[in-house]
């Protein structure tokens, strides 16, 4: 199952939630008014077995036309990001791999979706980048989980682009990596969040990152250092996860800023992130 | 005026929203049900003049002892704290006053009322220490604000512990502060948020933290290295500053783990917070 959250193009400001079926969306709102209208209430409110059952049959579906995807997620509590999680991308800061996930978050306020643009501020930092990474939905509350029962509480993936900007880790913050990745728009999502049973495995997805024609990021999560299970059972140990939390999972090698010349995002760049399995995500920069 | 969100004691469930009166409580949603019950859907609704004008005239009360006092507010995007902002916090630990305002965060989960318990795990932490601090509610949405405007974004103030897991900064958390700060239950706040008008001028304040009846700080926050205005005005230039958002702005001298011996929280501490023009906070710790 796809799920994603939309608007009606005529009715922009009324979110709904659905799921993708063939080219088009099931408005699950529509098929089931006594389900929320917001991905992170049916979590909360622990009725996603509905939505579940609702593939069983046939629904009638709105054509994507008629729709403007949003981000499939948004208005948890957490955003957490595993820093230094591929192979390449620690080789090419020439940082030794971890020996355990290396953490650090985002906003939810950061959250932007799939259409939507990455503002740069150009006063404040000139070297912002892109990493594509696989994002972990948090589905249900989890405390003090094991690695064996992780997958238990994953509702699904999606794709993230944890955007940064690179100058505001050291002096500028004093090494807290937060502002510099937690700027206004710097975490897109989407296009859907595929759910678990339809993935399978996360460890053995391709992903990739293109920005305007050149793939710039290309690799497989059969690359993770730490895998999904571990970072769930070392976050939960610490604190509690939460229904709607989203983890990124980390970027393989390719980043702008390791590369020779170093490349920055500018104000009409285009950024497509592409995850197996899960689909493609296109944002356009532009300046704020 | 001093805002509070209680709950009342048969009804322990449905959160209220108030404010004090001599040494009771006025039930805004009793006054007013068009009134939303939680402070941030007031603020997010721009609906605060409403409670605002409740004030000029006599309103009836409840008893306080009829009610629990909760978090006076929750639900919001960031909390933030400003690290190193007191002289004598930076010497105790031979740091030196940084040139910039020092930020990291916990998240909003971790925010607890002013008679919930602080939760310990001795499994991940023995190290946890209290530190008070003086704490920024925004009211309205705040981005590139001067700080000559800074205050105008302010809805009040109230106190917060900063409780951390000293010894989840550098080796368990490759100096990210973020994991060992947001541990469940880390951010107690309260008993009320004193609007600013109330308060006036924030940098005049006594404040002071008692440990099992012996006080361990005891400041005041014209000791401040970094300003308020100073600081709003650097955050919402990185990022927008949203109504409910939180800002701890650093503890004085006295820290547990700089103490000889050190000395860290352990169940069944009383930890007594208190600033001027708040009120008085009491948080029990046990383990977890």
């Amino acid at each position: 199952m796809k799920l994603v959250q939309f608007v009606y193009k005529d009715n922009p400001n009324e979110i709904r939630v659905g799921y993708l079926s063939g080219e088009d969306v099931v408005d699950i709102n529509k098929v089931d008014p006594t389900i929320p209208s917001t991905l992170i209430e049916i979590l909360k409110n622990g009725v996603f077995d509905k939505v579940k059952k609702l593939q069983a049959t046939k629904q009638k579906t709105v054509p994507i036309s008629a729709v403007t995807i949003k981000a499939p997620i948004h208005g948890g509590d957490k955003v957490l990001c595993v820093g230094l999680n591929y192979k390449d991308h620690c080789e090419e800061q020439n940082f030794p791999p971890p020996e355990i996930p290396f953490i650090f978050n985002k906003f939810p306020s950061t959250i932007v979706g799939p259409n939507d643009s990455i503002k740069l501020k150009p006063e404040i930092s000139e070297k912002v980048v892109c990493e594509v990474e696989l994002t972990v939905v948090i589905g249900k509350t989890a405390s003090r989980v094991k690695a064996e029962d992780a997958y238990d509480y994953i509702l699904g993936y999606t794709i993230a682009q944890d955007i940064g900007a690179t100058d505001w880790d050291k002096n500028k913050a004093m090494g807290q990596l937060v502002l510099g990745k937690a700027m206004d728009t710097f975490c897109p999502i989407g296009p859907c969040i595929t759910t678990s049973d339809e993935v399978g495995d996360p460890h053995t997805l391709g992903i990739r990152c293109i920005v305007n024609g050149v793939q710039k990021q290309m690799s497989n999560t059969d690359q993770f250092i730490h895998k999904i299970p571990d970072v769930i059972e070392r976050l939960s140990k610490v604190f509690t996860l939460l229904p709607g939390d989203i983890i990124l999972t980390g970027t393989p090698g390719g980043v702008g800023v390791y590369r020779d010349p170093p490349e920055f995002l500018q104000a009409g760049d285009a950024i497509v992130s592409e995850i197996e399995k899960i689909g493609v995500m296109i944002n356009r920069v532009e300046n704020f």
